[in-house]
């Protein structure tokens, strides 16, 4: 899929019917990589669009993705129309070479549409003349919800799915479990959430509501990498499955206190290929996440067991090798269910994700990782859980992923990048205004071209009428300054 | 109303029915004064419980304040509770004293005791046996919105009203209008809405609307104090208002651009009485606030008649004395109509507001103007439309409003404060979860005794439960930290 993507598309409005000139122009966000627009305006009747496939197209309505896509962009284009729908409307203005492409354009081309088509004062719907180029600038655009120090509820998470669509966001990463609490519902050991989750029955997602939001995803051309962190942020896992973590202990004593995973016995692994065999079963995407970050050695350094372990594989002191010799038999692990690990630049190895440095140190880091021959994720500058007074979405635009010291080769291993919303102060009732359109800012920089995105200042303007897009849509965007959008926000 | 409110009033449950020990302490935010707890606790039955007037009580049912806030809190205890009500309650739990203070008084007691009924596993509900004895620490409990920047829809404003009586807030002052846009329609002048809001009719304060707001905040023991800040942060007036701004000039022509309010003018004031006589016949309030902050005299010095005016009054080039002149000509208005006047610190008169200053400076400041023998508010450290990362109530919590150098009859004269939320970056979007709990910190400050309430991670787990309260109740509270609720925000 993500080769396939990188593929460029094209398309071009063609509009038959009276049409006037006006001044103003559309934008749409993320910036395509090529758009010229006209000022020829031309009205469109709701009753009289259609969206449809070509005679020649591979695709024909059937393919469940595009039929879906069609309906739900032509509710977003004409919220305010109630008419009936299919059986009046019938094709009339043709979007061409729509057809020559995967449905994942398609949709991507959908999204860009619908932003073109505004309102005049008698709310008659409008587009004007536009010529699109585009395609993504990364192909891995991530964002990712933690669903563990908070638990978030369904509809937060599909809502945030839509809005992920609408800035072109293509994988959602979900940090579903981690120390304070363990909601994924395991069919092979439910333990892990009935012991593990902050409540059993009301803060768990289960087997059908990870497939919803699976499904939901889909739809919105969003593949889902589910993160299961280890071996350390793990202390929920340890309630519902004994003997995982590590006992620490307090001189000879066991302190009552739990570590990280225990790497040394034999019985965490097949506990692990269980877990994993069915977590991959059931998340479909080619990617796993196993976290690895922040390894605390203090507990495995107090146990008996592990340093004789550690004794007996030669390890000496250095605590590194059992992290890495325990993160190699999970990266085993996963490949043999077929599936491609991604790490947090914490370990050495694989698909990594760098997380780690102040704006001015990633870039180093990206540097000595590509030298390695890594592929690499950014995600440092845009933990946009963190906040400050003020406009802080300009930190977020001004990234630049590519501008390291390296060479071309390298700047290619740069496969993408990820708005991490981490949930220590988060949950349901702030994540909408937090993420948006906070996290649409970074979206941009990973679809457009750079180049033609460098003004922070041009793009204001743009980044405020979509959000009052996203506010039209349903998503509750905070405002970017003083101001008002035509629609407010009415979800109260 | 003012001074009846530090009287102290004083409650005990008393409850007959039989009872069980538990260990759990039930708390109450803002803490009372006084408050012992028992473990004994006692069942209540909605079925059975009603609030009603002792048979000599000056209040009786047909009072219209506290028949609605017993209606009120009989459903914000009991929110499960879906039976018929008045005909199967009856008096069987008697709350004494209540009936020997004023209604606003009993409104606290009522919020009070609706924190203390908690419900066990299987949803019963109890109370533990309680003695709680309370008054404010401060008479002036305010919460600032700002309407201006940011238009909020009538939902907004009614729901935080909501909010602010659960934390014991008593003023919601109401900074209506401002540079960006005037919402307020006003009846004499029509025009000052219709040209100065964002949008003349989706986004203005309707005089319905407006008495909706006094009525809502009135039932529940707030005052609504309007602010019209002039003579600067009036741009929007002068849209609808012509020749009340200074025109500036660049040299010797007009540059098309206007400054304050033009205080040289009769007009001005004959405007401003009329504007004043409307509003304050609108809002019953004994206070207007006459904002009065951030005067730029740069276009005051560029207009020759300014300059004109000045030399014929004797101000030298001294504007401050321009800027005097007109704040004393609108204080006598407001006095004229027997209101009394509110400003910024930023004018030397009147009762002032503390704004400017880092927490360090705040202090020096009140002192300064209670020895000059001002009253004061204090809310230069409780501007929370500030935000940062992480814990930031904590910096509201710690404030200490009467911890400056001076006499003891110095700060008497600070009489309260006010919790700001001004609408840069604010809207209904993200307003709610910006305010709550963030500005329950301040409140407890505001109202409880400094030093039983010191220790800011004491008060921590009290806040968290507090915040669970708001949320039960539709309060869309963000969370402190990692965890959850019991009920977790329900209103997606």
């Amino acid at each position: 899929m993500f080769l396939t993507e990188t593929k460029r598309f094209h398309f071009l409005l063609l509009l038959i019917i009276l049409h006037s000139e006006v001044e103003q122009a559309y934008a749409v966000w993320p910036m395509p990589q090529q758009m010229s627009q006209s000022t020829d305006r031309y009205p469109i009747n709701p009753q009289l669009l259609a969206f449809s496939y070509a005679r020649d197209s591979a695709a024909q309505s059937g393919c469940s993705v595009l039929d879906a896509a069609f309906e739900r962009y032509f509710n977003l284009i004409f919220p305010d129309f109630v008419g009936g729908t299919d059986s009046i409307r019938f094709q009339i203005y043709p979007i061409r070479q729509f057809h020559t492409h995967p449905p994942f354009l398609i949709k991507t081309g959908l999204e860009s549409f619908s932003q073109l088509v505004y309102q005049d004062d008698y709310n008659l719907y409008f587009v004007n003349k536009t010529e699109i180029e585009d395609f993504p600038r990364f192909q891995f655009r991530g964002l990712l919800l933690d669903t563990s120090r908070h638990y978030l509820p369904m509809p937060a998470i599909l809502k945030t799915l839509d809005a992920m669509a609408y800035s072109k966001f293509n994988v959602f990463h979900w940090h579903i479990v981690d120390d304070p609490s363990f909601p994924y519902q395991s069919r092979n050991y439910p333990d892990l959430s009935s012991k593990g989750a902050f409540h059993p029955m009301t803060h768990i997602y289960t087997q059908s509501d990870v497939k919803r939001v699976i499904y939901h995803a889909r739809l919105r051309g969003i593949r889902v990498v589910p993160e299961f962190d280890s071996p350390g942020h793990t202390q929920s896992w340890g309630k519902g499955q004994p003997d995982l973590l590590t006992s620490c202990y307090k001189g000879k004593v066991p302190s009552g206190t739990f570590g990280p995973v225990n790497p040394t016995l034999s019985s965490t692994y097949q506990f692990l290929n269980g877990l994993f065999k069915e977590v991959t079963s059931v998340f479909p995407d080619s990617y796993l996440h196993l976290g690895g970050d922040e390894v605390d050695f203090t507990c495995w350094r107090s146990n008996p067991n592990v340093q004789a372990f550690m004794a007996k594989m030669g390890f000496g002191s250095d605590y590194t090798k059992l992290e890495s010799y325990y993160m190699e038999n999970i990266v085993n692990i996963t490949a043999a269910l077929n599936k491609t690990s991604i790490v947090w630049q914490d370990v050495f190895d694989y698909l990594l994700e760098i997380w780690k440095g102040v704006p001015a140190d990633y870039r180093a880091e990206l540097g000595r990782i590509t030298l390695a021959g890594y592929r690499v994720l950014l995600s440092a500058p845009w933990y946009i859980n963190h906040i400050s007074y003020g406009q802080d979405w300009r930190n977020a635009y001004t990234v630049q992923p590519q501008n390291f010291s390296g060479t071309e080769q390298q700047k290619k291993l740069v496969i993408g990048g990820e708005v991490c919303m981490w949930g220590e102060y988060v949950d349901a009732t702030n994540l909408t205004p937090r993420l948006w359109p906070r996290a649409s800012a970074a979206a941009e920089r990973l679809w457009s071209d750079e180049e033609k995105t460098s003004s922070v200042d041009k793009a204001f303007p743009r980044l405020e009428d979509f959000r009052c897009t996203l506010i039209r849509r349903g998503i509750q965007a905070e405002p970017l300054f003083v101001g008002h959008c035509k629609h407010e926000y009415s979800g109260l």
